[in-house]
């Protein structure tokens, strides 16, 4: 899978793709079969190359992929097994295995984002360590205000990096979606006998597939907004500290750089900031995502909505696949920042005595450090830090 | 305060209107003050009707209203107290005073949902129990599916209504915001002579104004997001069964309707349902609004960002009323839902034999009851509802 | 009408506010009167103070404003005047009211535009024609690019202006609403006895009032979202412009500054560029605005839709206020930039010879100016902006 | 290209795919090498398969896809005219190649959608004179009002189509990108050695391409906002009549019925309006996209911004596939919409005498029409439908 129009999402390699998704699909199906039916076949080797390509173009009639790949699974699988082919499926309704694929493929990106989270605060945790000492020009609404260490700032990225990392944490535990038709998992009971069994058998699939078990929630959306708002919080937090780095980077203040710029079509000279200005465009496109995410959950209706639901899928791929790439991106960017203390201070000192006004007013003077509660600040984000996930 | 171009909006009475939003900044530099200076003053008596205007309108020149209102507490307290007006807002920035003003304004509101939330849950909950026998045409896509029991549809209500309960409740520990100028506590260590002595004066306030301590948060803004997105889950869930209501309540199903229907300037035999319309017009204004929080959480820069931070105020003003406006307008609505089994059943007599056809494929019959495990889900959301806030 | 937090709202007076709302209600349906019947009554004579209030509050039982006014204007003229208390409102229906209302209101809006959009011409042509000359550090991704003209940079920002004027200008021309209850015209039919009676009447109604006749639009709302993406498209270009000064007003860059910065509260020193902080907090919140307003739109369904027209109403007033308040920030932020030519030489200086080299990989050397075609580009800007509204 | 998350995504076939962009992109080298240089080569011929994914891969370390491309081609040139290959790119900028060809897509996806409004505008022309007698039930806020002709509902659906079709048309008149590095056209001009040369040369690029001349817009989004206003504006008013055919599709309504249902893959008696499903799905989806454009174009900054240009690409080629589907599928949703006036009699009939209560309090009695200005309202879209694209 490439994006020529969105630079470095090859970063994710099969994440998502359609490929993946329909794996997904078919391992949902397969987990489904072993619970009914004791070891089951190994549906995913039913699969062909180009099955995704004519999945999709089948969807459009019955509304979901899910339709033509049952009929084609059960195809394929009648040849062998008759009887795992009548099985298939059985008491599952479209909703159950894409929502449950879905699960599954976010699962993946949160699995890609832990590493991901790792180099980052390993960097900054290094950085604010680093730095600790490096003074230069704190800055409000764009003017310099006081003197703060370098480390508070990357102190700043790293606590933003840490929310958004708990929020990632917090929304992880995704649910099978297991209901039957219309969410009362009907053809589940009729087809185990008991409700009793059925909720086993729910238990049994979750644990298959190491997803958290419950009851179903085709209308009820949290599982999705929760974590499609924790991916925003992600490049919120990266766009974030992106912003700082595209200031410091520019070539009148030079406090910062990226460890390799990117070049220009027509302009030798030119060492651009670009992962950065990357990171800075998830952090652009991630929220109205997120709000389309809700937009469908307050839309729902009836015991499956008539659209609502449908909107969601490709929203999440693409929410889900920008989050990882920005995450990468992100990471690189810190692992190879290029910190300029020389020029933080010379910033510092051309800006004073006004930087220092403040001071002046609060203390009279301005001999004695003017840090605050830096240390006592920075020690406790790196405590944070050194957190396990 | 009243908004004629958003009924309902009065329920919220004085919420976060520009009163009580400078009772709050108030509030948090008198909080401060005692913090510094032993018994404080009563700073709320310094204010006169009418400062909220003459504060608003002077906010454009420093770029938030902060900056007046201490130039007026400074003033009219110079005249009783001199050394308080001195150390007023000693070692506080702007963003100090109006980030933790907006953090009370916050807690506000959610003490506001709390009692909303419980008399929904309890509307719901009472539906549930009394409609678990109760059978009516599940539908997906608009068509008729499977029969379901009324009482499982409400259970799925009373689910995402418990989901955005949690929400809310997970994000309402709103921190306060101390940081001086830059967040590096300097002038507040200044004033308190140690970082320990900073870091109690810290607590202490918190304390006070029954706010969590931490570190300073001017450029990490996931507290702000983070209910903010809570916030449109609620709009979500009820959103979600307002649908139901208003599908329900059409004419030609006739199945749900509410309490009292609303009249039209011209058609006198009408009831409209008019709470489930005003549920889901916040509904769909609630996620571009955190969508805006989350854009301004993204373009942080500096030690406070250029216009990011603005545009955070009203937003979330906007959003906490129409939150509570909806919580109101929803506890209402349940509270008095009409319920008719006779035409649900009817309904359901009519979609025979469609709406069995699962059950015959699967059962080879339809005599006996097709429920799943409607019983096992609406008690397992009925334990949830028992569950303490 | 005053918002503590959305310094520089006062700027829009009574624009839109409760009262002004109320009083274009009672113009439409003063002008319907008088259509229906000769020189009508002087209805606004009849609003009492409070009355906003009065009504906010009655308008949650039937879902809108107009129910609560029709009552009580049908009241108070039914003690002067029995026979026209009985047509009022005849044959209309609540939304063509209210929708009609907020027409006159949005016209009201643009008419507060044109001044300011011909302040912000003004100031930008006069300096793009000043600085023609004046040469700076052409950057993109942050980093300096070739040299350019200073006045070719306002050409650009000033062809954005244009580009926004343009489309408020192509959707201010908006029509009444007069459709009666379902949009049929029937009641006003039977009011005045026949379909060509009618259109006249709808054709003298809109002429009252200053607006476009048309057919009824009560689920069509293309009326409402151009003129929203217009006002969008208004911030839009004012941020793009504010972001330039912003980047310009940093101390490292110094190259441009606002007319009088905004004050501290703590730090004396400071000189923020507030106004272009505020306009780009404006730009940072009309896209979800414009937003809600298509969601609206999609979601209209039957012949009036249940919560997509609610939800309306009061996202175009904070769309509108917010649009005026940054265009008149705008143009105080333009008519008293300062520009810095020497610094622009300076930084220009300091580029050099990254800067030149894409002139040296063209042409071999950089003896010669290196200008394009901007003088073209800015007497083509300069052409247009003379163009009359 | 398929999109196995987007049913219905295959109709665009190959528009804007990854080959379709980068196919763009050497149609603006080749016209302007042509441009350059007299008959130009053919450079198309120098792509190859895999070329797409090549290049995807290679752009994040510039930070786009036109500087790997430039490589490419210059490398295969190079091998047969290198004096083509020294001309390649002279004078321009990777936004210039990029944004060019992105209006080159855009252009061609009106062009895909120009057939599908005829299909639908003849459909609902068709509809609307067919139905101008069928009585149904109007409904406002989902209750009955008063009755009018089906085809008044449908002559409102196809004003909100021609509305749509129109803003399409006005936007769609996009502009070529020519600028230079930094928007000066100073490369071009150095190349050409006039600014007259270069302009002329700007105006044959245009023609060559089919799309207007005009200044360098490198800041100055409006053109992609206003196609992206366009497109959510079709959406809108597709999305609105899809409603209708949703309510109408109930089975308790059943008023109206797509040709051909969707099935389930588990109940055999399912005929879901999948179409209409999958329109309001395009619905929900558009604003938020429209909203990321406009954020961008707010975002921009410099003479080329960071970020803010990059979230453009893919948003802009989101936004026009699914336009596209959603054109297709509501042209075939009208093609074969099955409408069922006795169904509507009945419902009208069971309405009594309520829905008439207006027209009793109005004229007295029920007996004669009541359907107003219906006839004239029909007609008069009719005759917008009939003029020319």
């Amino acid at each position: 899978m490439s994006d020529l129009l969105w630079p470095g999402d090859d970063r994710c390699g099969d994440l998502f793709s359609d490929p993946a998704v329909l794996a997904a699909m078919v391992r949902v199906e397969a987990a489904w079969l072993r619970a009914l039916d004791g070891p089951g076949d190994d549906l995913e080797k039913l699969l062909h190359a180009g099955d995704a390509a004519r999945i999709a173009a089948a969807a459009e009639s019955g509304g979901n992929p899910v339709i033509p790949l049952v009929g084609l699974l059960r195809d394929r699988l009648a040849e062998r097994h008759p009887a795992a082919a009548d099985r298939l499926h059985r008491g599952l309704t479209s909703q159950d295995v894409l929502d449950t694929a879905l699960a599954l493929c976010l699962a993946d990106t949160v699995a890609h984002l832990r590493p991901l989270f790792a180099r980052q605060i390993s960097a900054l945790a290094g950085l604010a360590a680093t730095h600790r000492g490096t003074a230069l020009a704190g800055r409000t609404l764009t003017q310099h205000a006081v003197p703060i260490p370098f480390g508070l700032k990357v102190a700043g990225w790293l606590g933003g990096v840490l929310d958004a990392r708990d929020q990632v944490r917090a929304a992880a535990a995704l649910p099978v979606q297991l209901g039957g038709a219309a969410g009362s998992l009907a053809a589940p009971v009729a087809v185990t006998g008991s409700p009793r069994a059925t909720l086993d058998l729910v238990a049994a699939v979750a644990a298959d597939l190491g997803l958290a078990a419950g009851p179903p929630w085709h209308t009820r959306r949290a599982p999705f907004t929760r974590i499609a708002d924790a991916f925003v919080a992600c490049t919120d937090a990266w766009g974030r500290l992106a912003n700082d780095v595209l200031v410091g980077a520019r070539p009148e203040i030079g406090e910062l750089a990226e460890a390799a710029g990117g070049g220009s079509s027509t302009m030798p000279q030119k060492r651009n900031p670009v992962l950065s200005v990357l990171i800075r465009r998830a952090a652009l496109a991630g929220p109205p995502l997120a709000a389309t995410l809700h937009a469908a959950a307050a839309a729902a209706v009836d015991e499956r909505p008539d659209g609502a639901w449908h909107v969601e899928w490709a929203t999440l791929r693409t929410l889900a696949r920008r989050t990882v790439t920005a995450a990468a991106q992100t990471a690189d960017l810190l692992t190879g920042l290029r910190v300029d203390p020389d020029r933080m201070a010379a910033t510092l000192a051309s800006a004073r005595p006004g930087i220092d006004a403040e001071q002046r007013r609060i203390t009279g003077g301005t001999g004695t450090p003017y840090r605050g509660a830096a240390d006592e600040i920075i020690d406790a984000v790196l405590q944070r830090a050194g957190e396990p996930w």
